[in-house]
């Protein structure tokens, strides 16, 4: 089965993503070219990614002792991907972009993280570039960007430190001015950096000539101190080999070392390293020390950073999405061709309650009540998710290119929705990746269906690019709070919209009443999450608050997505539709009404877990 | 960190283990006799299960080509096993065994699980052997049972076949008398029989010198047609080996072959096979099909079955509930232990929420909110269901030995409480060990940590068995209703007997409270669902009921526990007491109320998975 038409109904039916032809920057682009960069997105991640997913899985990159290998399959996926010119899309034309609107960027990229989630890392390399074109001088876009976006030279991001993990502002690598003349390097201010980066992401590897790290770092103070947290941050372009102002390698190495590769319990078809910057394995210029160049001002190498990572963290949930997509549509194949059992029906003596005809043939599994409960919540989470991971890019064109009150409430809308973008697919596609497994009992629980795998990559997500917790203390700590709430109440107004549209239609009306009801209590909860102005109680129960907030976001995405499907029910198929309001009718009916537990510990601010003594666990 | 003063308190001060020394079949028994059993299950985990977790993981098992190669702590870890006598611990003594009562059985194996969950099969042997003490012919016990007892040989369970999984009826296997004088074998009546099992744990190995099949199959009528149904299965003993009366292997295959060994994701110690029976490959007297002895009745084999049923499905979530305490330990030990960050205090300025001093030393995580809620649901999860499986081995222990009205009602109340004591863990024990892997941050996705092997070998626990959907019909189509009603009254009286007492206590009477709701709306769901008297209707949302059903018998678990802890407060440290408080506070205000949710589907009977179309999916 395809993903196509979830895609093109979500695209084009519910975001009206031809609209954006009308702005300027798309005015060359028309559903005709929307569909070919999905067409061919669609058929690289056919041919080039989904058959060897499980390839990259059992052939996990080792270390040869000289260099890092990988299937051949990665080599040749990077390589269809960077001909297909999906790293520069969303790049000017006069870059060698097209120009795509990034929902268009996102819905394609999709295709990818479903056929194999892992054998790409290639968000990171534009993400990388995507920094440097906004905080990179002159020289470093045209030397590092293009030479990313062009695919010859593949990026990463340096954040994390063995004894730094989530705690940013614990970053303890040193960069010093390289020499006397350190400010008047071409490439920028030239310092040498000395750390160790953890959890790095595709570090180390040859599909590529060069790799371009972007490196936080702190410059010490004249004392040679290290400014205590997340201000004395700065960011450093750091290559693995060293290049010269025309974007040629000069043939000597940069002094960046793999001191080892993580062995995961998934996603083993990117690299995850351990690189130590500096410590002399490979001088430069007869001197140990990575030589990294400037970007941005000292110290505000976060702020820089930060600028990224609402696309890196919609990316995350996407990839979260499509595991949950992939698990989905597998067992939905199975489902419908797997015979076993027959169904229950009424006895027609009294006394025994359960009655089969077991003389009848088999029935399909999906014919089996708690099999379907298992399909539907599939559908609801996944193409939820997609949904709202779609709205969210949406947000990013208008904040890019919308009118100025457009794009601010844009920016704003994003802030408050990214950590339900990143956290909640990561939790409920791997719930419904644990459902995929189900359906297909104990076939599910052998590598020989590709399950399993799924279930094991996703568990990252939770993980990577700011922990559950991490997003949860920004999304109650931060996100609701700043400019006096206007985030939340822009939300609010958003979703009393599809409510206001939806009570009007007999099919939702009790939906709209529900998202109502929902919508009040996470304001009454976020006040009296902060009812005592404590963060220590407020915060105590974040994780719960940030479920609730997510099955409420999800509910009204869903509510307006139902909508839409009812008004073009006309030029759609009926099984779409009711597609649509069956994966609604769950959401509202089984998911929903979970959020009233979640938030009892909000309001309340339950304090059973911090006050329990450290010798009572 | 011990398991011991968990278990201490659960056995001794909560089940008042040593009482059963009063019962004439363990009357040789005291607390030192048990504690000894427990010091040496202990130290044998310790010492050959423990260290050799992730050798069985990596070291997969492999057919050579003539035999299955398993890692050597596999045999010594067997070796150690059966000459502590445990495998026959709760047999006659004029057996071997030592009449353990199987409270202390079920507590002592909890070691084993907990160190290396898949690396002994060794609950098979005994349920096998246990069922030939019940079933099968004098000359069939001593044979069969007393060398698996012994160690000297392995049991399996042959159920599944690649057509019949979760549905026995469909059962092909077919087993036809072995010539004219087939009824005067003096090891049974004698048939042969062809066909193939699936998903048969354990079921070829070298670890022992031979292997006793307990087969289901069919015997033909005198049309030569199988029975539709369950009522037309046998049970076979089928030794992988001849052996002749004495027990003495003859030298001569029987023929049964390994058509494959499955490879799973996790529980990588056990081998899982497909077997070939009577296919030819080893003809016995010179005739293709297995040899098979007749056990109890034609037709009766389930019967028989599912005498072992309750006993293997504790064993189950006794397995799910020692994997996700092995999650528990090591994430709490990791928090004690890693630094990371600081916490969120009160600004003395306004306008900003959060503050944190960037220049003060990071803490360890377990002073962070969110990973104390962590932790606490992993301790009420894992030590709740701890204190269930222990409270149905007691249960088994009174069917075994009670008084007649006694022990009728433990017969009844394990009916009940079986599919929860399965299930429940299988769920939530998993849910544990995502957390543990969550606490652990990146590092606990790597296979440097055990945590990743612990959530990938319980994902198994929902599958065999009976997967969570059959509980869940077992539970609801069957359980409930089983004798008018009386298990689910008995059980109901149970929780009122803790509810009166609790509500004398102030610090549990508003949880006790809680919990006579609870039980009241788990009453009113049961009806409501089958309010229709249709069987489709009821069973729709069979698994969100087993879920509330679930958290409510837990609930009342976690209530007695508490009652018990303040009782005995004085004679115990304080810390143990405010543990158990404490997750039994958490239990109440974090997972009791989401039984709102599942039960709202139940009590609709909603139809809303059941009626989607097959082509909107």
């Amino acid at each position: 089965m395809s993903l196509r038409p979830t895609l093109d109904f979500l695209l084009y039916d519910w975001l009206d993503a031809e609209s954006l032809n009308q702005r300027e920057r798309f005015a060359d682009h028309s559903r005709e070219t929307f569909d070919a960069v999905l067409d061919t997105c669609e058929r690289i991640a056919r041919e080039k990614y989904a058959p060897f997913n499980r390839t990259v899985d059992t052939q996990e990159p080792h270390f040869d002792g000289e260099k890092v290998v990988l299937p051949q399959a990665t080599h040749d996926a990077h390589k269809a991907f960077v001909e297909s010119g999906m790293m520069s899309a969303a790049q000017d034309y006069d870059i060698g972009g097209m120009q795509l609107p990034y929902t268009l960027q996102a819905a394609a990229n999709s295709f990818f993280a479903m056929a194999s989630v892992s054998i790409g890392s290639n968000m990171l390399t534009s993400g990388n570039a995507n920094l440097l074109m906004v905080h990179g001088t002159e020289m470093q876009k045209e030397v590092f960007a293009k030479n990313e976006f062009s695919g010859r030279w593949a990026g990463t991001m340096c954040l994390s430190e063995p004894q730094a993990g989530s705690s940013l502002s614990d970053v303890a690598t040193r960069a010093v001015p390289d020499g006397d003349d350190f400010q008047n390097d071409p490439l920028g201010p030239r310092y040498r950096l000395t750390g160790n980066k953890m959890w790095i992401s595709a570090g180390d590897h040859e599909l590529t000539e060069n790799i371009v790290h972007i490196v936080l770092a702190k410059i010490p103070d004249e004392n040679g101190r290290l400014v205590p947290g997340t201000r004395g941050i700065s960011l450093f372009i750091v290559p693995k080999r060293m290049v010269d102002t025309q974007g040629n390698l000069t043939g000597q190495r940069n002094d960046v070392a793999l001191a080892g590769l993580n062995h995961k319990l998934g996603w083993r078809g990117t690299t995850n390293t351990l690189l130590n910057f500096g410590e002399g394995k490979y001088p430069v210029d007869g001197k140990a020390g990575a030589v990294g160049y400037l970007v941005g001002e000292p110290g505000k190498g976060l702020h820089c950073m930060f600028h990224m990572m609402n696309e890196a963290r919609i990316g995350v949930g996407t990839a979260a999405t499509m595991l949950g997509m992939a698990g989905y549509h597998a067992s939905l194949e199975y489902a419908k061709s797997r015979p076993q059992g027959r169904l229950v029906k009424k006895p027609e003596a009294a006394g025994t309650a359960v009655a089969k005809d077991s003389a009848a043939p088999q029935v399909r599994i999906i014919e089996h009540a708690d099999v379907r409960r298992m399909l539907l919540a599939q559908k609801a989470y996944c193409e939820g998710a997609l949904a709202l991971e779609l709205y969210c890019a949406r947000l990013v064109d208008e904040q890019k290119t919308g009118d100025a009150q457009a794009a601010d409430d844009a920016r704003l809308l994003l802030e408050v929705l990214t950590p339900i973008a990143k956290s909640w697919p990561s939790e409920w596609c791997l719930e419904a990746n644990s459902l995929a497994i189900q359906v297909h009992g104990g076939y599910g629980y052998t590598r020989d269906f590709p399950v399993e795998q799924y279930w094991r990559d996703n568990r990252l997500n939770m993980i990577h690019e700011g922990t559950h917790g991490i997003q949860a203390a920004d999304l109650l700590g931060r996100k609701v709070l700043m400019e006096k709430g206007r985030g939340l109440q822009l939300l609010a107004a958003r979703m009393t919209g599809t409510i206001g549209r939806a009570a009007k239609v007999p099919a939702l009306a009790g939906h709209a009443k529900a998202l109502g009801a929902a919508l009040q209590r996470i304001g009454s909860a976020t006040e009296a999450a902060w009812s005592t102005g404590d963060p220590a109680d407020a915060l105590a129960n974040a994780v719960p608050y940030m479920q609730a907030f997510g099955h409420t976001v999800l509910a009204w995405i869903w509510l307006d997505v139902a909508g839409k499907a009812l008004q073009t029910d006309a030029e759609k198929a009926r099984a779409v539709t009711a597609g649509k309001i069956g994966a609604t009718d769950y959401f509202f009916h089984y998911e929903l009404p979970k959020i009233g537990a979640w938030l009892n510990v909000v309001e309340t601010r339950d304090p059973t877990c911090t006050a329990l003594p450290e010798d009572a666990f």
